[in-house]
């Protein structure tokens, strides 16, 4: 599997663009943005699990029913409002949303999904989306500044671009995978605040590429938390256009495994690329959780520490306050943990230092551990001894700039 | 019911003390109290449920037995090392805590409770607890001296003394209430990393103190939130000296209730002075839930809510984005919540304003809205809809202290 540059627009058949409409204050700003596909073999969406599911959400709901009757053709995303708590009148405008870009690109609004982020609670300006539809069809192109243009209308307080698009041997055939993602706050385990779209030229049909999306993202978007905070938006959609030409692949087909390894590849590619660029991170930091009692309390235990807000803190001091990681993992709820059998070590590219053994400290070199600490891709070692299971999660360190950047997020 | 002066001194029959011994570096900081009772007629204990429990709670969890064998006579409580992974080493300091002070004061060392608060998975200084009991018992004195110098010793990152004391009739027989909190941050529902030292010179025995003592906490210690983490040392303590004179009370018997009622009151005034006290808090936020489905779900839901990140950095900044309520509301796990029936007004002593009806936007002066969310203390009143459940939460703001105390503890 070779990465390859494009996003979106990496597998054929499919076409992106972002512009300016009007819903932020900034011109300089896009806030539209638009995938299409020429064709569509099969898609998928998985949506937030919160119980305020934004307009956009509750539109786009059918695309998730694991066999869509009528596959996803286009996306037309939004952000400056996350058309969320807005009542009737935000539903209407999700709708009025997919018709307009259905209509620019000739096809039943049926087929068209909608996705928003930003502010709650404020009315949607559906006209400045209606003016602004025009030329976001007329901007879109099949190349990486397709991709980028798309993908800058939908980042919020991002402050770096995540995309990626792979491409491999399917069953012999070349096939690519393209995709972005969107979210730096209010992301948490079951998706956090975050909108990702994914491409591919595959042949594949609805509920294969349903089973693959729902393996993928338990393997990546649930194992990712910024701040605890699940939002009322969050949206994952995948679409493929068979353009690579292979058999259609089903559910049970041998070649949907390496299918959905690269997939799981993409999506953890895009989900360290999202941690790192969390809401006032400065390191990315992973925890990796071996000899637990079992794969899901290593996930329960890696959450909590990467959670905490106590260890984020720390992280972002390079502080090798381990008790900190031992009193998180003590209420993660895992049934299987025994705190006399765990260890604790801190790593990055500057090395290792072990900090804790059976439960108990080690003596170590705290400047080391300082220098490990103060890279901006850190690790933490979490040796449980209960069993075999394991995990690693991703998340950030919590800094002064979170503060600032949520303190008056809607100015 | 009337507050009064003196704290666990207050109630007759109590004397305490603090007194520096050199676990914290700075001979200006006490870290090492003494609360001792003339005579117990019953106690109670309270522990953190994290899995991972200190040394001193492992020691203490006898007393939590509902009807200990020998009611509690004296606590010893340190500050600045939380003798919590710390292995054998620490089991051992932690007993030999306990007899040092039993010594002192001529007790068996069963009668003797430890706590202890502070860095974790460092070794305890023994050998400075031992050297400083004898000080720390010549100190002890029956009045709010005593009170304060204790109650100093179990300070971390605390900025506040939080203390009270209550007088009010039991079944005709005036009798006191007094108590301690210590606890800023690592705080959450089910007792926050925090201790607490609760006297009464009530005659009462250990079931009805522990019956009480449990009512108590559900309605004031679980309702209560700084940053999320459950420590590993958390410990609320509960002596009665007998003292006020009356016939011993039980489980079962009427006046129960009226001591209840007041050692609720002295729990939530504790939990609110310590709420405002949270690390880099700026304000006291009390979350308000009514018409919830039930009181289970007007707890979740206000919890979420208290606990939210993205919702304290707004109250932090003045901010008043509803949004973010919303979408902890929803992903409170509260079964009967209906996102289109709920309201949110923000409160304080400036006014009150309404900002969302049924799920959606009303038009709000939002300048009003900052003046209002600019005080000190505030509410977010939640109105549900789904039924007659009501709960108050306490929490605080998170501010860019709370990065900065938590960026580097140990130093």
């Amino acid at each position: 599997m070779t990465y390859i540059d494009g996003g979106v627009c990496a597998p054929k058949g499919f076409r992106a663009g972002g512009v300016w409409c009007g819903i932020k204050a900034s011109r300089q700003k896009r806030d539209l943005a638009l995938i299409a596909a020429d064709e569509c073999t099969g898609s998928a969406a998985l949506f937030t699990k919160n119980a305020v599911k934004a307009a956009s959400v509750l539109y786009s709901l059918p695309f998730a029913q694991g066999a869509p009757l009528r596959p996803m053709r286009a996306i037309i995303a939004n952000s400056g409002n996350a058309n969320a708590c807005t009542g009737e009148a935000g539903r209407a405008a999700a709708a009025r949303m997919a018709r307009c870009a259905a209509e620019r690109l000739g096809l039943a609004a049926e087929r068209v999904a909608v996705a928003s982020t930003g502010v709650i609670g404020v009315p949607l300006p559906i006209e400045a989306v209606e003016r602004g539809v025009g030329p976001l069809a007329a901007s879109l192109s099949a190349d990486a500044a397709g991709n980028d243009a798309a993908l800058e209308a939908i980042m919020t307080t991002d402050t770096r671009k995540k995309t990626c698009a792979v491409e491999f041997l399917c069953d012999g055939v070349p096939v690519r995978i393209g995709a972005m993602i969107k979210g730096s706050g209010m992301i948490h385990p079951n998706l956090g605040t975050m909108l990702c779209f994914i491409t591919t030229d595959l042949n594949i049909d609805s509920p294969a590429l349903d089973a693959a999306l729902r393996e993928a993202a338990r393997a990546s978007f649930d194992h990712f938390t910024i701040d605890g905070d699940t939002s009322t938006n969050d949206t994952v959609f995948a679409i493929a256009s068979g353009r690579a030409g292979n058999p259609c692949l089903h559910t049970g087909d041998a070649a949907l495994r390496q299918f959905t390894a690269a997939l799981i590849e993409v999506c953890v590619t895009l989900v360290k690329q999202a941690a790192r660029d969390g809401e006032g991170a400065t390191k990315l930091v992973t925890v990796r959780v071996k000899g637990a009692a079992s794969g899901a309390d290593a996930l329960l235990l890696g959450r909590a520490v990467a959670s905490s807000s106590l260890v984020k803190t720390a992280c972002f001091g390079a502080d090798a306050n381990w008790g900190r990681v031992l009193c998180a993992l003590g209420y993660a709820g895992a049934a299987g943990f025994a705190p006399d059998a765990v260890s604790v070590a801190f790593a990055s590219a500057a090395g290792e230092v072990l900090v804790c053994r059976n439960g108990a400290p080690v003596p170590f070199d705290e400047a080391a551990a300082k220098k490990i600490l103060s890279l901006d891709e850190i690790a933490i070692n979490i040796t449980a001894g209960a069993g075999s299971g394991e995990a690693a999660v991703w998340g950030c360190d919590l800094s002064y700039d979170y503060v600032r950047i949520n303190g008056d997020y809607r100015s």
